[in-house]
C-alpha cells in the first residue's frame, strides 16, 4: 500500500529549488553521453557531495511525453492523472484553461465535394495560417452561451477552447476525432461516446459548420478536422498536497501550463536562462518551491544535435553558481525525461538526478553523468518519489507511526 | 497505477532474441559463482557494451518455480497468472492441453483393507510404472463422454488429462486432493469445493474406481492418489499483448508447454544447444521474437554439480557467436531463476541479465556475472519489466502522453 504523504506534511521556512534541464538524459556517441561530454565543473563538484541516482518518469521501458514527465517531477502519478491532447496543445500555445473549458487540437484541411483531399491543407505557412485563425476569431466569438477562443499554431495547426457557463468533467469530453486519418474520405462526425458529451458534441458540430462557412472560399484551408477533445484533469493543487507555495519559472508556455495544472504560480517569463535565474532571485523570498525550466537542452536533443545539446548543458553549468549563492536548503538538478541526440526523440532511459541537501551521504559519484549517477545513493527509482525526497531533505515530513 | 503496455505497441521489422540459460544465477563456492568460474569471453565482451542488471522473477526473497520464472520473462505477472500443478505436470510430460481439459498429477500407491500403506507404491521403477500406465490407457479410454489420456512419468508418478466436450474454467477444477499425506489413513474423496466442479468430481470418482479395478492385483501399485486438479489459466496471447510473432526453441516439453500457454509457436526441437541454434537460424526470417531455452545449466545446478553447471555455461558461450552473426536488434541473455549448486535447488537470488541493443549506455560492467551486473544500468528490477525493455530497445513502444 502507498502512504498518503499529505498526512505527514509539516511547514517550515526552507527553500527547495528544482532545476529541470528538459530532456537531460542521453546516450553515448563516440563513448560519451551529452552530459559526459559537456563541461560541467560545478555540477560535477555538486554531484560529489550530493545524493545522486536515476529516475523513471513513468516506468521501465516507457518513453514519457512532457506532460507525464513533469507531472511525476511534481509528485503526481502520470498514469493516474492523464492530460488530454487538446489540453496540452492549448497549454503549449499559451491558452489559459479552467474547469469550465473543453479544448481541442485542429488541423486546417482541404475538402472537395465532401471529401478530404489534404488533411493538412498543404501544410500552409504559419503566417498565412495565423491570418485565417484571426479571421475565424473575429467572425466567431461564441456558439450559443459557449465562448470560443481560437489559438493560432504552427503551419496547419491551431487549438480551440470552448468555455462553458459551468464546470465540465472528463465525461463531457468523450468525443471522437473527426479526422478520418486518410485522404479520400469524408470527415467524420464528432460523435459523443457518453451521455454527458452529447450536448458538447452538438456545440462542436455547430462550430465546425460555422468555421466551414467562414473559410469555404480559401484556396487550401477550406475545412477543419478536430482531434483530442479534452477537459482539465482533476488534479489536487500542489499546495494542498505538499504544503509548498510554488513558483514556476519557464519561458515556454507549455511548461507554465503544466505547472498551472497543479496550481503553481506561473507568471510570464521571457528571455534566456540568465533571465530565468534573475527572476528566481527576484522572487526568492516569496515562495517555498521553485521549478526552473531550461528548454533548449531538449530541443537540441530532438534535432539530433549532440554537440548543441552538450553546449546547452555547459552553459547552464556556468550559470549554476548564481543559484548556489541563494543557498537553497534543497537543490535538485535533473530532467523530465531523456532525449538522446542518437534517437532524436524522447526516450525511456532513466534520468540522472543530483539532490543537494545537508542530509545526504554523498561521496559516491565523481561527476554528474548517467553512468556516475548509477553509483549514487538514490539508485534507480520512480520519479514520483522525488518530491517526497525533497520534502524529507527540507525537514518538511513528520515521522510515520510512533 | 500501472500503464497498459499494449496501448503503446507499434510494429516494425526488428528481431528480438531471448536466451534463457535455465537456473543461470548462482552463489560462490571457493569465492566464485558458477558464472564467474565459467570461461565466457563472448558474454564478458557483450556485457561490457550492454545494459546489465539483475532481475527478480517474482519478488525479493521468493524462489520461483519454472512456471513463474518463465511467465515473468514473457512479461506476465506470475502472481496474477498462476499455473496449476496438474497443468505443469502435463506440460512437463509433453501432453497437449486445451481449454476443454482438466489435468491432474497422480501417484501409484499401495492400499490394504482400505488403508494406504505406501503413498508411493515403494517408488516402483520407471519402467515398471510405464507398463502399468500403458495398461491403464488400453483399458480406460473414456468415462462417459470424457476422453481420458494417461501420461507415464518418473517412478510412481504419472499424469491424467480429462478432455471434456466443452471448455472448462478454473471453477471446474476446484477439487480437493485425494492424497491423505500420511500412511495409515484411507484415501480422501475428490471433493468439489465449487458448484461447477461437482460433475467433474463425479467423473474423477468413477475414474479412480475404474483404475482401481484394473490394477487391484498389482503387488505394490494397486491404487492411485490424485493431486493438483487444474485447468488452463486464462492468459492473453503473447501476440495480442505485445504484437510479436514468437517462436519457442526448447528441447524439453515443459518449456515448450510454458511457451504454448502464451500461444507462442512451439514446434518440437530435439538434440543439443547447437541443434537449437540451427533451428533459430532456419526460422530467423519468419518471426519477431525468439525464446531459446538451454536446460542443462539448471540440471547440473540441481545436482549440486558446481563445475558441471559452470561447464554448461562455458559451452553456451562458445556457441554464442553464431547467434551474434544473426545480428538481432535486441539480444537478451539471462535465466528464469537462480539455481546455485550450493543449494542444489532453485533459489530466490536475482538473476543476471545482459541486454544488447544500439540504445544502451554500456561501459559499466567488466564481465557477465552476478557481481558485475550489480554495476549495470538496469539495476535490480522485476523480471516482468524485461519484455517491455526489449520492446523499447527495438523501438516498438510509442511515447506515453504528449
Amino acid at each position: 500500500m502507498t502512504l498518503n504523504i499529505t498526512s505527514l506534511i509539516q511547514k517550515n521556512n526552507t527553500k527547495i529549488v528544482l532545476v529541470v534541464l528538459d530532456g537531460l538524459g542521453g546516450l553515448p556517441v563516440n563513448g560519451k553521453t551529452e552530459l559526459e561530454n559537456a563541461n560541467t565543473p560545478n555540477m560535477d563538484r555538486l554531484a560529489r557531495e550530493s545524493a545522486c541516482g536515476l529516475h523513471l518518469p513513468v516506468d521501465y521501458a516507457i518513453t514519457p511525453g512532457s506532460g507525464p514527465g513533469h507531472l511525476s517531477l511534481f509528485g503526481y502519478d502520470p498514469v493516474e492523472f492523464q492530460i488530454g491532447r487538446g489540453i496540452l496543445e492549448a497549454l503549449g500555445l499559451g491558452v489559459e484553461v479552467t474547469k469550465n473549458d473543453i479544448t481541442l487540437r485542429c488541423n486546417y484541411a482541404t475538402i472537395k465535394d465532401g471529401i478530404i483531399t489534404d488533411r493538412r491543407a498543404g501544410r500552409i505557412p504559419t503566417d498565412k495560417s495565423r491570418l485565417i485563425t484571426e479571421r475565424l476569431q473575429s467572425s466567431i466569438k461564441s456558439i450559443g452561451d459557449v465562448e470560443v477562443l481560437f489559438a493560432p499554431g504552427m503551419e496547419h495547426r491551431f487549438a480551440v477552447r470552448l468555455r462553458f457557463p459551468n464546470p465540465v468533467s472528463t465525461l463531457h469530453a468523450m468525443i471522437d476525432d473527426t479526422d478520418p486519418q486518410k485522404e479520400g474520405k469524408a470527415p467524420l462526425s464528432p460523435n459523443p461516446t457518453t451521455e454527458e458529451a452529447r450536448p458538447i458534441a452538438k456545440v462542436l458540430e455547430q462550430l465546425i459548420s460555422a468555421i466551414a462557412s467562414v473559410i469555404k472560399d480559401e484556396d487550401k484551408a477550406n475545412y477543419i478536422l478536430t482531434r483530442g477533445v479534452s477537459s482539465l484533469p482533476d488534479i489536487p493543487p500542489f499546495y494542498d498536497r505538499y504544503g509548498l507555495k510554488a513558483l514556476a519559472i519557464a519561458t515556454y508556455p507549455m511548461y507554465r501550463g503544466l505547472a498551472r495544472l497543479v496550481h503553481m504560480d506561473t507568471p510570464t517569463v521571457e528571455g534566456s536562462v540568465q533571465d530565468e535565474i534573475d527572476f528566481l532571485k527576484k522572487n526568492y523570498k516569496d515562495y517555498d518551491f521553485f521549478f526552473l525550466h531550461v528548454k533548449k537542452v531538449d530541443s537540441y536533443g530532438e534535432d539530433g544535435n549532440f554537440q548543441g545539446k552538450s553546449n546547452r548543458i555547459s552553459e547552464f553549468d556556468a550559470l549554476l553558481p548564481q543559484i548556489l549563492e541563494l543557498n537553497p536548503d534543497v537543490l535538485m538538478i535533473t530532467g523530465d525525461h531523456s532525449t538522446p541526440a542518437l534517437l532524436k526523440s524522447h526516450s525511456w532511459h532513466p534520468v540522472p538526478i543530483l539532490l543537494k541537501s545537508p542530509y545526504v551521504l554523498g561521496g559516491t559519484c565523481n561527476a554528474f553523468s548517467e553512468r556516475e549517477c548509477l553509483k549514487g545513493e538514490l539508485g534507480i527509482f520512480h520519479t514520483i518519489k522525488l518530491l517526497p525526497l525533497a520534502l524529507a531533505n527540507s525537514l518538511r515530513l513528520k515521522k510515520f507511526g510512533a
